[in-house]
């Protein structure tokens, strides 16, 4: 094993940005991971462990403001954003002149196409130069474009939900064996982590505890990198979010009817042709069906289904932790297929 | 206001019983019932304080061995079993024999058409009774069968899941406005009191805390019933039960299309008119949502819902306190009817 | 039954006064009470349903500016303050002043002692009239002072963990059995409602969920009512808050030395006779306890203990719902004493 | 890094178990252990992955019957038992004579004073057997008995609620600040999977969600190694077990007298000193607490203090993870140092 890699994370006070720090922490293939704050970020909160108390114990882990020349000269690498949007909008141009790599955690440069980007409404001071990032930055996704995350220097962090969604629909679209005239549907449950530290009265406890809400209906800004990447109409997928009392994790149930009876075998070989040899897929054997606590703390994403007598109304079960397969975990694998490194480190 | 009804309880030591038991003791036209327990429950509780603690503190709640002489004796006119479903098929036969009007909270009783009939798989000692018995026996859901519900001998209080998802779709099935080709599916949450006191490894804390999961996918009991009531082909709805890390309450999500494309005012129309003038139904105005805390120790079932731009695509929220609207709150809505009593009594 | 009584409230909009306003609708000798919004809320939520849509469906409740001359030509009798405390240190002298009686659930009016006056730093503008509603505000606390509540124009209505801890304590000390130099400890827990709706960090489900934490350990507000109703030296009692992840409910362990060896029979009858008559009151006979559980939705006060063999040790369970016998249900507990009326009206 | 050390785990299909299990794997030292299941374990599920699907993915986890000769041929050096304390009685002797170390989770070799033995109650067959091994195993608590885990060929891993209270006390009671004669409180909390994975009423979702309850109030089993450990004797001791609604975790709330006034930084420092190099202890600097969710997933025993005005009043907060810190983590902990390995391996 040669150096370490270098790398720095502006954004690890939020949950994705601490998951991540921990996994950073930990990798085999990098060195100590500098943190970085930005300059609106001048409280008094100077070390991470002041914000999370529970990763405190193993030395200091101090927030430094964020500086280009800085970076250049502790000869970072890669930079990790786990920031608003708007924050990444505006940050990813400078990086990537400084010759950085990035790899960004926000919805900031996953859309593709001219009609989601009214999803973001970014007030872009360079348009030429955030179209051009745009067509570079590469949907980061392990399972589907691990040849293109490896050469990129710029990748774009899947969101939560699209994960669950993409992962469990990309083989069965692929095969073509999806009657997309009748539509797919996908209702998804997340727990509240998803929705970010900011307090509000919809993260209260007393709202959310003993309680399920359906919100974002046919307009959760993730349908847009959704139907991009699954090459689908808009209006071949309805998308329901739906906030759970339980802190972390996505269950998505994806209904959509096969354009062929098939069986079960048929429609578990299809998961299995399209996932062989990806490390962090889970395709469960019919009857037997994942359940959102089993990759909780993992990296996996859980695929299962139930297919009816008719062998064609087809329902999937697809599960993940949203902070880490759904975030600083895929973030992570994205990290490893850019430097040529197992898809495992770090994860384990 | 003239004499008080005299009512019998057997099985108020389940959640529903409790649930039951609770508002009977509180309800004006009501004396006190009798509680029964069933010759099997020779255990030392003989008073339901001593199986529920928090009921304790106003006088006894001593649970009687089962007598038919004894009911008649005292009075009693009614009795509500909240027993298992092979209970329910052997007792309720017996108690018709004397003269009581039943209501049963199983799922003895509720369907009708030979095809559902496998689904329990009754052993009927005397088929033509039972068979005759089925044919009188009335699908508690008062919102739709208040006329019948009155001068019912036999009630077949309606399942939680069920009630959750008929209430949402009759008035749209009735209206004649759904696709039906294009299918119909209930993706529905459940708390855990919904699978009952029973402990099992599916109903230990640390296999529901921070979970949820799909069971019974296809074929789940409460399917038979739902298709009956609404007079849908097996094929024509999908039904997918989870179990939530919630002690009570269901949250249906439903989602159909339309067979001409609708204005939202025209489909809160379809439901306001549809239940005009009944107590127990709360239509929210888009676009606000229920919440499944909404309903919660309550009776009222919230429907809400949310179409798509294009006028076609509908999706439907539908929450019940499962206990209540989907157990014992319904059983009492329906004992109002049979007696000719406000919808509300007992209820508020 | 006569004339209905016209009550008001101000502060519907926190937790505790959304359960009086439940209890106050029920409740079957008063008018619909009057809603009232400070002058400073003027958002666009004028109506309570608005801000807590589960208890819309009964028609509405606007949510009216406070106005003195308007409460009086409506000839409101009685105003319950459901207010910050500052709120209501401003606003009582005013009511007061228009012939109310009032019924104040903050902590604004709890203290009499001038040694406890820093817990909350009151900037009276006129000093004498807020010293002399001081001396006649009484403590709210039913079961102890039952006969000057029922004459009080102001109704100083206890601290949530201040009620299960006196009315734990208060039999033994006033039978002289506790060794009080030996100390008292109250560990006591409470559901996250007791913290207030404000969103903060520390309310955020996900600082919460999976989680216990102490708080104002030695310092919380509520010390001071304890010491001073059960007439203790400051150094007498250590208390200590936990939040509990769960909506509501409070459970305080009290630990104590007796000053004799006494048997269970004797403490039992200790708390027994004491409470001989109270409604609210439930008392666990050794070796049965009381759970947080069985307290929740109701009224009760449910005491239980474990003596250590050596008849000295003894361990209290104290459990009551923090919004309802720990403040809103108390609250009309308080006013059925203000008219002669049964402890148990709107309770049940 | 020489060979890797052979292992051997009966007892991985409890909570206990699966930790264990899951550190092992990783652990750097060792090979993958071999996985037991007992004589009576003949059911279908010969992988530990039917029992836990969400350990699946990496492989089979195959659970062989234990058989003495066989651990010797496949030259396993150490068993561990996550198993009931009546196995773990009649095993040990056996394994202990076939030439294995052993390290024991449950509570049958905790306890060496004969005044304690009555809490286990045993029928050993050998019982000079018995009493030789009682007298050689040791406690494994690594931060007070690291020298002779080191040398052990049997370790009696403590119990969860002792680990916490234990490591609160010892660097106190060591210093002889304690002022013993007016007694010690520990009022501890604790997660759902610390009763283990037997569905039982008390371990029912609905019987533990939205509650908490006390237990085994003054006669809890863990109380006689916390005193034996600790030289205190049965009365100096006050230990309140309670039942928290969450799956994990335990924080203990302990109450003192220190003999003379201290200043909060002497406190800190006699907990610094007594922990000095100590990789799984962290100490929170007032006012600073440490609250139950920072320790969990790790092998933290956390630490923090309140100390009153007076100097001598002291409340002590300790949190660890019942299954880590309290269980397998603290396993893996006494297994580094049997060999020699530093304290953290496989635990980070």
């Amino acid at each position: 094993m040669g150096a370490k890699l270098k790398t720095a994370l502006l954004g690890a006070t939020g949950y994705s940005g601490l998951e991540l720090t921990k996994i950073l922490l930990r990798h085999p293939r990098l060195e100590k991971p500098i943190l970085l704050r930005r300059g609106s970020d001048n409280g008094p909160s100077a070390d991470l462990a002041d914000v999370f108390p529970a990763i405190s114990g193993n030395g200091g882990y101090p927030l430094r403001p964020l500086s280009w020349p800085g970076l250049k000269q502790q000869g970072v690498a890669l930079l990790f954003l786990a920031t608003p949007h708007e924050a990444s909008r505006s940050l990813v141009p400078q990086a990537i002149a400084q010759g950085l790599r990035v790899i960004d955690l926000s919805g900031a440069w996953r859309l593709k196409q001219e009609q989601h980007r009214g999803i973001y409404n970014f007030q872009d001071p360079d348009a030429a130069l955030a179209a051009q990032l745009t067509d570079r930055a590469v949907y980061g996704l392990p399972e589907l474009h691990a040849d293109r995350i490896a050469a990129a220097a710029l990748v774009a962090n899947p969101g939560c939900y699209a994960t669950s969604v993409i992962l469990a629909l990309a083989p069965l679209l692929k095969a073509g064996v999806v009657d997309r005239s009748r539509g797919i549907i996908s209702d998804s449950k997340s727990g509240v982590s998803g929705a970010g530290k900011e307090p509000t009265a919809q993260t209260h406890f007393v709202s959310v505890a003993d309680n399920l809400s359906a919100y974002a209906v046919f307009n959760h800004r993730h349908l847009g990198e959704i139907v991009e990447q699954l090459a689908l109409g808009p209006e071949e997928l309805i998308f329901t979010p739906h906030l759970l009392p339980i802190p972390r994790g996505i269950l998505s149930t994806i209904y959509l009817h096969l354009n062929r009876a098939m069986t079960p075998l048929e429609v578990e070989s299809c998961f299995r042709n399209f996932y062989a040899g990806k490390r962090w897929m889970r395709i469960f054997q019919t009857p037997k069906l994942p359940q959102l606590q089993f990759s909780l703390q993992t990296n996996y994403c859980d695929l299962g289904f139930c297919l009816a007598a008719d062998g064609r109304r087809l329902v999937l079960l697809s599960c993940i932790d949203n902070l880490l397969k759904g975030a600083a975990g895929q973030a992570v694998q994205n990290l490893n297929l850019m430097y040529g490194w197992g898809e495992e480190e770090g994860l384990l």
